[in-house]
């Protein structure tokens, strides 16, 4: 099924360079099919085709954009067991994650498709002439239309739900975007199977054929290349803080710059408040190390950091989680790359000064196996080393151990601005946790209660963001509905004659769709 | 009344360095008083006081940051004719223009007021936990909280309306941002007495005193201090793209970047089409030049291009248009600057190949007096050329004659992008229309028809931006009640037990704010 091809609007193509796919579960490359490496002209055919495909995509009635959405779920689906097979050879996830996955993606599809028929996010307004007003009072109206083709990258620990059909695809496609993917190289031929996909939904429901291409590679070049393209008018990016800065820059950098949405990296703060960790401390021990260690630790949501105060429930605590920790198995990670990082990562936090290692994760001399770790400071060692609270990706965790409310508070506002917060707190920790609030809210797009930040339900009120650097823009969300806002922009239509208004702003507005008129919403 | 200080969150300063007011009618200096200019200190002082506020201000009841902004307009109408007085020797304005201006600028601040009570822009969402599905599903709220202290440079061209108590500032504050003002040099007497206003509404509604602060000065270095401080979350600027883009760096290039709303420049095009054309070339030349000269030209939506098919009927409008600009009046300029800058603009439009000038204004040797100017050049002339499509800050305009529909297509599709966009269109120009406004929208914010782009209506269905370069986020408006979007984030609170709910997000949501409920709006 698979060839290797790129998919250029409509267009496959396979010429010049070459690469492989990895196998990081067996260490060895995957020697069948060798990929196309996308060229310059490869990225400058499809934002071509992108932007030539805007304006029919974008003018087709929502109940036909909804359909599209419908038919890639179903036609995901449809791949059946070779598309989780191979995504398990190129990501070395389980097979039960990724059939989880699967379910998230086309989920996600068909909840975009939904949002796309309920119409809010069209922000409608209508404000109604006053001719009798001095100076008369124009008819205005106003819509939110989409922001032209969107470049989205793929991601690699998410190989199906945030990459080629991921959220960022799904949202941008709902919003009336044609979508030019940069595939992963970590799964190239996970994204093959979906462009497959996407090549059948699209003639199933004739779309124009530049609504979706890929592009294959294991250069930076080509992300560059497609960022600086003129015809892209955003970025969606989920990876590391490295790759989403290095867009940024190019974005900004552009003659006319795009906005970036790159989800980055965070620890995600989990504060342990002491009556919290006083009468459950095992069973958080048990919670905190099965978040940390889930997919081999590699969500951007890990519990990367845990904050509470000094003294024996905490010791206690320690030596609990560090018992979960020591017999937890090593795990595949998701690419060669990614294990050396982490186990770099891993190495230089053991080394710093004053870091103590409460537990170390079963070891596994099978390839590109991370094994998990647990590490403790002070608040005060902390503060003299902020650096030690930046992220590792993988299942390791920093514990740290506060002098008191104070210090706790001084830590978290010394933390970069972060996706998630989580507090454990009980009746009695009610106010401490009253007085920690407005800092985590100015620091992460997620605050929790007794839960772990690990999960990220895909729905409406979900917020899966954060200032930077948790991400590029801390106004928006990759996950949820409310994703959708990322690639809209307002315009508004002055005494415009009926017959040139877009339909859903004629008259009074079109039935059923959110209005706000002269000021008062009506649904 | 002015003493030349310095309005740093709740203190007066005024030391060191001095600079002086400059009456642009005379020609000459106001010598009283001379108003201090920011130091470094200054700048990092009003933002960490701005800081400091933030939680404060962000969390008092809306009721009371409504009543703040009623007050601040209450405060501003009692500074009686010494404000209007004082704008006028400052900018050159005519009296009856900044009444309008004071006007607009009260009205704004009490529709912010009023749309802070709404309550519509704290997008609430919620969605339920359902405990019995499998994973159980957590319950999930969203409201969208304020970004942190704004920045706001004041504009030159509307000393009230969007410079120190302008719309950024009533947008800003009401989304619950304290705003630390870079008042525009050349109206710093205008500036000072709206700062009075706003101590006296901080005084009298009980607010913390760093929700604002007043910075001036001549040099540039503090505004761009002002957007590098740490503490700065947001920026809003109205005025040249110079300016405009000389911020965006800044803000990039900061350790952790924030977002800049710049208003920057635009050329506006209206396009005549053929059978409006004929059947009311006369008053389309006399609607066309009053809009062109109004306030001197000085509007950032300013009609600077036009374009229609060339032809007798375009002959006649010309002749038309031609003979009402060359018996405009010269118009006093807001800064020696300014003048200087259109005089050099519309010399080198003139001495651009190919150009022919159709009529000059009423010359006049008072000092910065600014003659209209109306040009003409073919459209294939302008897409050999187009930078002559760029602002000139002032009443010229540039009527492109074009050989047909597909050429006049071809002009408007290599323009820059822009805040407005006007058809001028009969009943048997509605298909040309139809086939100019899929270009039109993606170019433009607003899109008029059958008026003039001058006047921008204060209200809930304006759009006053436009993508780059007209702004600098093409996402957003600075003009109307979607302005306040500009400065909020969304929060999402997971599993929070009530008493640490957010107020309006307990139960199903605080009654009359609108709201969606597992998917569903509720008003």
């Amino acid at each position: 099924m698979l060839n290797g091809d790129l998919f250029i609007g409509g267009e496959r193509r396979a010429a010049g360079r070459r690469f492989r796919a990895y196998d990081p579960g067996k260490g060895a490359e995957i020697p069948e099919p060798a990929f196309a490496e996308a060229t310059a002209l490869d990225v400058a055919d499809a934002c071509a085709r992108a932007e030539a495909a805007f304006e029919a995509y974008s003018s087709r009635p929502l109940a036909e954009r909804a359909a599209f959405l419908e038919a890639v779920a179903t036609r995901i689906e449809a791949l059946g067991d070779a598309l989780l097979e191979r995504a398990q050879a190129e990501s070395g996830l389980p097979l039960a994650r990724l059939q989880g996955e699967r379910g998230r993606t086309c989920g996600q599809l068909r909840l975009f498709g939904k949002e796309v028929l309920e119409g809010g996010w069209q922000g409608l307004r209508i404000d109604e002439a006053d001719a009798a007003r001095v100076p008369p009072k124009p008819d205005l109206r106003l819509r939110h239309v989409p922001l032209g083709p969107v470049a989205v990258f793929g991601a690699s620990n998410f190989p199906l739900a945030f990459s080629t059909a991921g959220g960022d695809t799904a949202s941008a496609l709902a919003a009336g975007c044609p979508v030019v993917v940069k595939g992963h190289p970590a799964h190239p031929g996970t994204s093959e199977l979906v462009a497959i996909a996407f090549e059948e939904a699209i003639r199933e429901t004739g779309m124009p054929a530049g609504v979706f291409s890929l592009l294959q590679g294991a250069s930076n070049d080509i992300g560059a290349a497609l960022v600086a393209d003129p015809r892209i008018a955003a970025v969606g990016f989920t990876g590391s803080r490295a790759g989403g800065t290095a867009l940024m820059r190019i974005a900004a950098a552009r003659p006319v710059p795009i906005p970036v949405y790159a989800e980055m990296s965070a620890v995600n703060p989990v504060v342990l408040l002491p009556q919290a960790l006083k009468a459950r401390g095992a069973a958080l021990a048990q919670g905190f190390v099965a978040s940390l260690t889930m997919g081999a630790g590699q969500f951007c949501t890990n519990p990367g950091l845990l904050l509470a105060l000094a003294g024996p429930e905490l010791d206690a605590f320690l030596a609990d989680a560090g018992g979960h920790v020591s017999t937890a198995p090593a795990q595949v990670m998701l690419s060669a790359g990614i294990h050396a990082a982490y186990e770099r990562g891993k190495a230089e936090l053991a080394g710093s000064a004053g870091m103590r290692q409460v537990a170390q994760g079963q070891a596994d001399s099978a390839p590109n196996r991370g094994a998990a770790g647990l590490f403790t400071m002070t608040g005060a060692e902390l503060l003299a080393d902020p650096e030690r609270a930046h992220e590792i990706f993988g299942a390791t965790s920093l514990v740290v151990a506060c002098a008191d409310e104070a210090e706790l508070l001084a830590v978290l506002r010394a933390l970069e601005d972060q996706l998630t917060a989580t507090l454990h707190a009980d009746a009695q920790d009610l106010e401490a946790a009253r007085r920690l609030l407005p800092t985590l809210e100015r620091k992460a797009g997620r605050i929790l209660a007794n839960g772990w930040p690990t999960g990220v339900e895909v729905t409406h009120a979900m917020v899966h963001g954060g200032p930077f650097p948790a991400t590029s823009d801390g106004r928006s969300t990759s996950v949820g509905t409310l994703a959708i806002e990322r690639f809209l922009r307002p315009v508004c239509y002055q005494d415009l004659p009926e017959a040139l208004l877009p339909e859903a702003l004629r008259g009074e507005g079109a039935a059923g769709i959110p209005l706000r008129l002269n000021g008062t919403r009506r649904l």
